[in-house]
């Protein structure tokens, strides 16, 4: 068939780390390259960020040539459609025209940058845990917590591309207060830092060294039934749980796919998550939504972002 | 122009009316008749009200013959779009076929039923407060709270229909128990006989009749300077605005408008609502939401349904 045949160049690019590959018409990675995304801290920093990207590229078997078009997942914000970039966590780049220097660098093809959070979102339901429906969130929580809304069985860009920020819907009344600058958003309650911080304050770890106190350690701490390291798994299963219950009486929601490092909690963040969730959804429409672990692994990014390419009519609703 | 002369029956169903009207393509009420809604108590009493409804359509002076389609806003829930139909307001309508009835009282043209509030949301989008807008979120806070979510020009259905239930996102923590069976919803909040109740419990009008404790004595209250009313309206602002930020970081909205009774307070909830709302998003893209009040009058929901038929591709996603 042809669209197996078809070569999309897929990009994902973080704050630690550069990822491009191969990826076929139906989604499967044929190559996958990654490196450390520089941060050299000198001026030309976010030039050299560029070549190091375009450099790994070339190391691809694949020709060049081949390539269909070159999909793009990137940390946000950034302007969208246009793909101007300020990844919070590359500092180097700010304001970095990335599609319109990609566009220059792939020449006669379609390049397309979306938010890495959208990306796995688009990945999950084009090949993971939410194909076969039309209605879904796919979410990331790690070091934030963001997410993707598909609606009808395309995704909801919004007006400023920026639709799916399931991360700073209000989750607590009067605290904490987000770096978003708001307050009670569900990623300053449930995101790895503010997790592993609010535990530390409980007494978690006391006096170990921050790589001691990742979400990592926390997840480990809880299946060792540490009681603080529970109790905060519990508080951020209980503040998704109030999100994906406003967020799906609002869109109507089948599925809920939920990945990032805390997911790999397993059952101490679902099962908390979908007691609260069962306590705040009523209407019978709104019952039957299913929360689920997202089903890729750390391809998703490349997934999605060749989506962008391979399935405009679902995944790219801008002009351009 | 064409659009300027076609005529659309338009249908407002409510427990306690009955609307119907022409309606032109552009959205224009040319005739309106409305009749109280019957509530005869009799096992006849379902198709009592279907024959009221007919009879009112008789009394339009447009020849029937000329309506090129039925639209028709209905009090839910209901299934969609089959348009079989349980007014919580309609005691004898349960499992209606009015999108069937219908259809066989006007053969060859086609006959849409949707939510009302969605209508009232349509309404706005096409002729009211969000036109020229592509993203916005239409209320109403009234009886109860309910909306419809226009996102990239298009109304919002979701899998089942039910997409823009906003009185069932969550603002609160651990009360109150809405009448969905979910804890902190909006609606339990700020649903006219809620907010009245609540602020009946805080030694509002004691021993005063039901009449005299309806949402619009509230608000005449207020404008008087009842501090206990004051509080309930911003009470019920608070809660909007929590709601209002969360759906605008998950739907990248542009305008909220708001109709319905208690929207008759003007600044007395707005202010609150406003206050809440800038504490409640901080992402640049959210910040620039603007929440208004509804433009339309009564005679919104006539102009939404017909909207079911002059604009299916932005208005009626269903298929048939």
């Amino acid at each position: 068939m042809e669209t197996t045949e078809q070569r999309i160049l897929a990009i994902d690019i973080g704050g630690t780390k550069l990822a491009v590959g191969a990826v076929d018409g139906e989604g499967r990675v044929l190559e996958y390259l990654r490196t450390a995304t520089p941060h050299p801290g000198v001026t030309d920093s976010g030039e050299m960020i560029f070549r190091t990207l375009l450099g790994l590229v070339g190391e691809l078997k694949t020709d060049p040539a081949e390539f269909a078009g070159v999909g793009v997942g990137c940390g946000g914000p950034m302007h969208w459609p246009g793909g101007v970039v300020s990844p919070l966590n590359i500092e180097a780049w700010r304001d970095f025209p990335l599609r319109a220097r990609l566009a220059e660098a792939f020449p006669g093809v379609p390049v397309r940058v979306h938010n890495d959070a959208i990306c796995l979102a688009v990945a999950e339901h084009w090949r993971g845990a939410g194909m076969h429906t039309e209605d879904m969130l796919g979410m990331v929580v790690s070091t934030g917590v963001g997410g993707g809304l598909i609606v009808e069985g395309r995704l909801i860009d919004g007006r400023t591309g920026n639709a799916g920020h399931i991360g700073h819907v209000i989750v607590h009344a009067d605290e904490p207060l987000c770096a978003c600058g708001a307050v009670g958003c569900l990623e300053a309650v449930a995101s790895g830092p503010r997790l592993t911080g609010w535990a530390a304050e409980q007494g978690w770890r006391p006096g170990a060294a921050p790589d001691q106190r990742t979400g990592r350690e926390l997840v480990d701490d809880a299946r060792r039934s540490h009681p603080i390291a529970l109790k905060a798994l519990s508080r951020a299963g209980r503040a998704l749980g109030i999100a994906i219950a406003s967020a799906t009486v609002l869109c109507d929601l089948e599925v809920v796919a939920i990945g990032g490092g805390l997911s790999q909690a397993g059952p101490l963040l679902f099962n908390p998550l979908e007691a609260t969730l069962r306590e705040r959804v009523g209407l019978e429409f709104a019952r039957s939504v299913r929360v689920v672990p997202a089903a890729l692994g750390q391809e998703a990014g490349l997934v999605g972002a060749a989506a962008l390419i391979v399935h405009p009519e679902r995944y790219w609703s801008a002009k351009d």
